[in-house]
């Protein structure tokens, strides 16, 4: 198998796992926060800066470079690592969630999703056939199922016939992967918030024998605690012996709830999204740079970060850097914010070690503000 | 003084000097081009990347940072260097190029420039006296006197009248300036395209015993041979002794050709503008990456560059990046074009040792495509 998890420590007090996650394009240790990458660059990045702030895996978006620019001259250039120089793992989703989302501009048939282009309204098909070969010329190391990620809320009729649907793809999906031994296809969990449905979905993608498992249709609106539920009873549906993806996720207290429930990898647009805005995730919460309070302060975003951000520039340059439209400051702000969470995920990984998780996420979350 | 200019050799068959510019921020091998850092960052870059890159001085406007963040807030933070994590040396421009560009929205009298901000309409001035203190409060090592750039073409009545209250505001420049032992003040020659007005202006300017001086009103929109021949007839009214800035220029011929006229020092934003908008600086002339000739093109912009973006990028890459409107493809033509133009610089300075200068200004414009 292309990927395969090592797990070195099961935590005593909680789901968590700590582990080393094999790919064809090194080993990455977990649980881990996966960058997205939508257009084949982590936007504002280079890739020697993404391993610098300690990333190993990154996520990228078929969809978007199904439309541009074409998996086929993706595939000319050698496929996606040699064509956007990053020499670690990468994680390709399937489009689904993206061509589902596009509302009266796409209509689903048993056969797959017919859409148009929101670059240019040009007509296009996307199927499980499909999205897999364009993954494979894409070449990532985890191919996702093309799967309906089911909207929140859902009727139990219509998540039922949507789950079934995803697992009748993910058998499609199955049949085309030919690369097997260095692309590894992850099925997903769906059933919306129904606790059988759940069941059932589970209990046909784990017959599949697939190398690593996702967990689907959460964080789309849902209250957190539904989330955590929905975890508590899905995860231990899974193989122990497969990666456990949870998709969308990456504000910190999912993240930390997230690993006590057994998940492995992560990935959320987020924390990239929040710093172009303006809005630096710290130990004390959120602080939105942006605002009138940093514009005579002259201290770093959080004087305990040690990345390059915080060593080198106040909050009173970054929120000059961002009122005034520069480039400089979406790039020291997705530093700061990207290098936040490897920390927090290297902070919890030693947690798990040292048998102190549920500490370090009480202390986590009275620091942060999530108990006030 | 603050800054003084060594003079290891002069070229023996054309004006050319090599030389080091000694600043309160290091020293500075020249002829050097000094990339445009407006609002106190170079768009996209880094320190470090400029460091990396060979840049060691660079230029900010005094317009710019007096309206955003204010220079008393810089002032505050320490200085522009301190500010914005840059420890080479630093010039600033006076303000008055563009405020004497806003039309309209500005009044000139002997006093100085009312002007209404760009950002809000708000009301401001700017004098002799009020642009020196900016730069004060700056502490750029740097500081450029208070003029009109005469626009072009200009009346004999309208040029002569500029550039004398170019000279008597220049006056009040340097008696404003009491930081003589951190901040070099450089007069500015004015005078159009009328050789009488350039002798009447340097003669005047000179008298001052100024540590620089600068040639203005160039590269504004005359045909290139006039600045040529007003570069001829201009540089060699200024004293050997001192450095010698030609402002506004960064083509690569107008480097060359200023380079053999004497000049030291030059500037422009057009390399990091062009790069922004796809079009890269290589050794056979401007590369639109942007184009539809780069899609399928694996091969870097010039595979003879040692820039990070040639190492490691195709221009396949560079075009979807530019496509995509992604961040990163902005840094990479950025990276690419001052490396260009760093290299160009380093070539020049080359041949000037090795007493080659014509011979490689013949093969560049052979090469660059100047000749066809």
């Amino acid at each position: 198998m292309a990927v395969r998890i090592e797990i070195l420590k099961e935590d005593s007090r909680t789901r968590a796992r700590l582990g080393k996650l094999h790919t064809p394009h090194g080993v990455i240790e977990t649980p881990v926060f996966m960058p997205v990458g939508t257009q084949a660059t982590v936007k504002t990045m280079t890739p020697e800066e993404l391993k610098d702030l300690g990333a190993g895996i990154i996520l990228s978006n078929t969809y978007h470079l199904f439309l541009r620019p074409g998996h086929e001259l993706i595939r000319e250039a050698g496929g996606l690592h040699s064509f956007m120089h990053w020499d670690g793992a990468i994680l390709t989703d399937s489009g689904g969630f993206q061509v589902f989302s596009l509302g009266d501009l796409r209509k689903i048939t048993e056969e797959g999703v017919e859409f148009r282009s929101h670059l240019d309204g040009s007509k296009k098909f996307l199927s499980p056939e499909i999205a897999t070969q364009v993954q494979m010329a894409l070449g990532s190391d985890i191919v996702m199922a093309f799967d309906e990620c089911t909207p929140y809320p859902a009727t139990r009729e219509y998540a039922k016939a949507s789950l079934e649907r995803t697992t009748r793809w993910l058998k499609r999906c199955q049949e085309t992967l030919t690369t097997t031994d260095r692309q590894a296809l992850f099925g997903i969990v769906q059933g919306s918030m129904y606790e059988d449905l759940r069941k059932q979905s589970a209990a046909e993608i784990t017959e599949l024998d697939l190398p690593g498992y996702a967990v689907g249709g959460l964080s789309v609106g849902e209250p957190k605690e539904l989330m955590y539920e929905v975890l508590d009873y899905t995860v231990p549906l899974l193989p122990k012996d497969k990666p456990r993806y949870l998709m969308g996720v990456g504000s910190p207290d999912a993240l930390i709830e997230g690993v006590m429930r057994g998940i492995d990898m992560f990935d959320c647009v987020l924390p990239t999204r929040i710093a172009r805005n303006g809005t630096a995730l710290t130990r004390y919460g959120k602080l939105v740079v942006r605002n009138a309070e940093s514009a005579h302060d002259f201290s770093p975003i959080d004087p305990t970060c040690d990345c390059y951000t915080c060593k080198n520039y106040s909050r009173a340059y970054l929120r000059h850097l961002i009122k005034a439209d520069e480039i400089l400051g979406l790039r020291l702000m997705t530093i700061h914010n990207l290098r936040f969470l490897t920390n927090l995920m290297a902070e919890i990984r030693t947690a798990i070690r040292e048998d102190r998780l549920p500490e370090y996420r009480e202390k986590f979350f009275y620091e942060y503000g999530y108990l006030k």
